[in-house]
């Protein structure tokens, strides 16, 4: 079966009066436009072209009209410069859901994702289709850009092993070894109810609203299959992932994310990112793995604090973002040095000095958090704090390493003020090539 | 004592070590400049122009920029062009509080509201101050534009006559008699957790950063004094208030507001929205009545429902926002129209016939409410629908008499999908003079 025949005559027992949607609408139309001129024909020349497609809107659109291309080697939502907004959900299989619905989701997904990602509507749209029928799409971004859009997929520990050691979907053979458990952390206090999943969506624009859109709508054609485990708005971005972006601030009032690895260094996207062809399992290669982690901020004592106790904690000055004891947000860390007491100017517990590489046998990580608030919580505090999102190439020599040295009361001085509520840990594929779907590597 | 120094003298109790602010930072200053030049001179005469100032941003800034005047005969918020983002939050005095906290926690609420309008930090800022003591701003929004932040206060039914029937700040008799308490309506699902408060605040921006900073500075200040009872994030306005804006779309997809008041209708708005100058109490003069609903989208049934019964629940399309049986979104509703089987072509339980105001004795609302996704409830379906604000002169007969022609399920076809879940009324007092505090007419 050639791949364009998989994607047209995979049976998806989704949504029966479902067509099929080959995998890329035509390039350059507006989500509002699109309707008229989807066609198999158009879109099979467009997915010709390959797996690069550098898709734009219209250009009466503004910047919101930007579009990042679904397909290529490694998935968008990575790499990519950090949008706005985040709508973040964990999906739990269904007990009778096999191997066979697993992948038909994955191609249902795969269909909906290149279309959204383009501005466009999910299958035959908000507003056509057979009027006796539910609309495709539920129609909330009908008229709105891509603003941004990307969906990036993960798979996690469960769906490997299941409840109990089992192996529902033939996948335990085939679990990377780098997708080990995260081992418990001193202060931990995680939910179960915010914690895990089977998979993993992150949709992240610039809109929220289209991010929105983009978690229902798959949640919607999982219905039956999968349901929603959690989900997690995230507001705004507190990491930049591209040099040409501003560090923003987190809810501490700190600019976060100024040493992060910047998309832009190709080297240590390689080095710390991005799975290698050679390493095993291959179905992982140009993958990358996601921690997540909900941190809640204990916002009142936090603004309780001063701010020269603050900048200690953190180890950079509050304003310019700059390390403690230099001048300027890029400045290097200068870890070793002392002042006229002989005291570290960089405190022995602060945050910056416990994170740093040079702390951690030189391990790194992709970060790509958002801040969040939930209301309130049963004794009137903000449900507030950070959305951790890491990417990596090995959790084990990562996120681990590095949060070995950082969590318990006796090591980050920031552990005073946060709580990891919630946690994940996802493999996520390489990217998707036209004709195929997220994951395909793993099923064969 | 003249109005400045009541402001300036005014001995509040929230923050013994914060020094008061005059009401009015100078204008043409960003958040980031703020602190060097603010001073109590150069503020006088700001402040001395009076109360129509146009303040506005620094010309670096984009459009992000825009400054909504924080002074006026009105509250900013009501009749602004609805921002993108909201954070609402309501309030609990504790039992403790006297009059007299409740009036100082308005003065410093008005200060620092009257700074963070113009995009500056509150107080001494997020970076200067004692540094032994807590920065008087939180600062995560230091450095951001003032994103059209408005800020708008209500009283609650509690404010007046507390659990019991006490009188606790000696307001019983100044109760206005539009601020009756609403009636229990057919099929309400209220969570009393979700409803209520003695005080609200609307955050309204167009960056959600700037909305949230803005609620949790208020929460800071009032610590001690008042507490958060509830508070809501939406990520989209669901409304037009101005006729510059493009109809956006709710989450059932369909275009929402279109028949909304538009700011620029000042017949409309003196009629339906702003508290007259001859009306009773006069402290209200100038002012308007919030009601606020948390209603809950059933997402899962209203997607798993049909194009035409949408429609025909909604009465409007899908696609255009036309009305049943005209063409364009704008085209006026025709409930007399029948087809040619006889059938009223707007369906006699269309959501539109009966929320009209030809069907409501005339009346209408200035709707102002946003989109919310509050994650995942219990059973994986997603905790999303519409945080429903709107404003009028008199809810007796606006928002009461609409919602009992649409409760209960022999009414509005809607009522299928949603479920009010949240319920507030507020009497949000008039504008703020210079040198004056929210709502101070009431307690003189």
């Amino acid at each position: 079966m050639k791949p364009d025949e998989r994607l047209t005559a995979y049976p998806t027992n989704l949504h029966s009066t479902r067509p099929t949607h080959p995998a890329t609408p035509p390039a350059r139309v507006s989500r509002r436009g699109l309707i008229k001129v989807l066609g198999a024909g158009a879109v099979g020349a467009a997915a010709g072209v390959g797996g690069t497609l550098a898709l734009s809107a219209s250009s009466a659109d503004d910047t919101a009209g930007q579009v990042v291309p679904f397909f290529g080697s490694h998935q968008a939502g990575i790499a990519t410069p950090a949008q706005d907004r985040l709508h973040f959900a964990a999906f739990d299989l269904s007990s009778a859901a096999t191997r066979a619905d697993l992948v038909a989701l994955l191609v249902a997904w795969t269909n909906a994702a290149s279309q959204m990602t383009t501005g466009s509507d999910v299958g035959t749209g908000a507003v056509t289709g057979p009027p006796a029928a539910p609309p495709q799409d539920t129609g909330e971004a009908f008229g709105l850009a891509a603003a941004r859009l990307t969906l990036t997929v993960g798979f996690g520990t469960s769906l490997f092993v299941g409840a109990g050691g089992t192996d529902r979907f033939g996948l335990a053979a085939r679990r990377p070894a780098a997708l080990a458990d995260l081992p418990a952390f001193p202060g931990d206090a995680l939910e179960p109810a915010r914690s895990g999943g089977d998979l993993c969506v992150q949709a992240c624009a610039d809109d929220p609203q289209v991010a929105v859109h983009a978690v229902r709508n798959l949640a919607r054609l999982a219905r039956g299959t999968a349901a929603v485990r959690y989900s997690q708005l995230g507001f705004g971005r507190t990491s930049s992932t591209s040099t040409a972006q501003a560090t923003p601030r987190n809810m501490m009032g700190f600019k976060d994310g100024t040493s992060n690895i910047k998309a832009e260094d190709n080297a240590a996207m390689d080095t710390h990112v991005w799975v290698r062809p050679a390493e095993r399992p291959s179905w992982m290669a140009g993958g990358s793995y996601l921690v997540s982690r909900r941190i809640r901020i204990l916002i009142e004592p936090w603004d309780s604090t001063p701010l020269t106790e603050q900048e200690r904690v953190i180890g950079r000055a509050k304003g310019s973002g700059a390390p403690a004891g230099r001048n300027a947000e890029f400045d290097p860390l200068d870890l070793a040095a002392r002042n006229t007491s002989g005291e570290p100017v960089v405190d022995a517990k602060a945050h910056v000095r416990l994170a740093h590489e040079s702390h951690n046998d030189g391990a790194v990580l992709l970060r790509r958090g958002y801040s969040f608030v939930d209301g309130t919580d049963a004794l009137g505090r903000l449900d507030a704090g950070l959305f951790f999102l890491a990417y990596q190439r090995d959790p084990r020599t990562q996120f681990v390493r590095i949060q070995t040295s950082l969590a318990g009361k006796a090591n980050d001085a920031l552990n005073e003020y946060i709580q990891h509520v919630g946690s994940g840990l996802f493999a996520c594929p390489p990217g998707v090539v036209p004709g195929q779907y997220w994951g395909q590597a793993l099923f064969e």
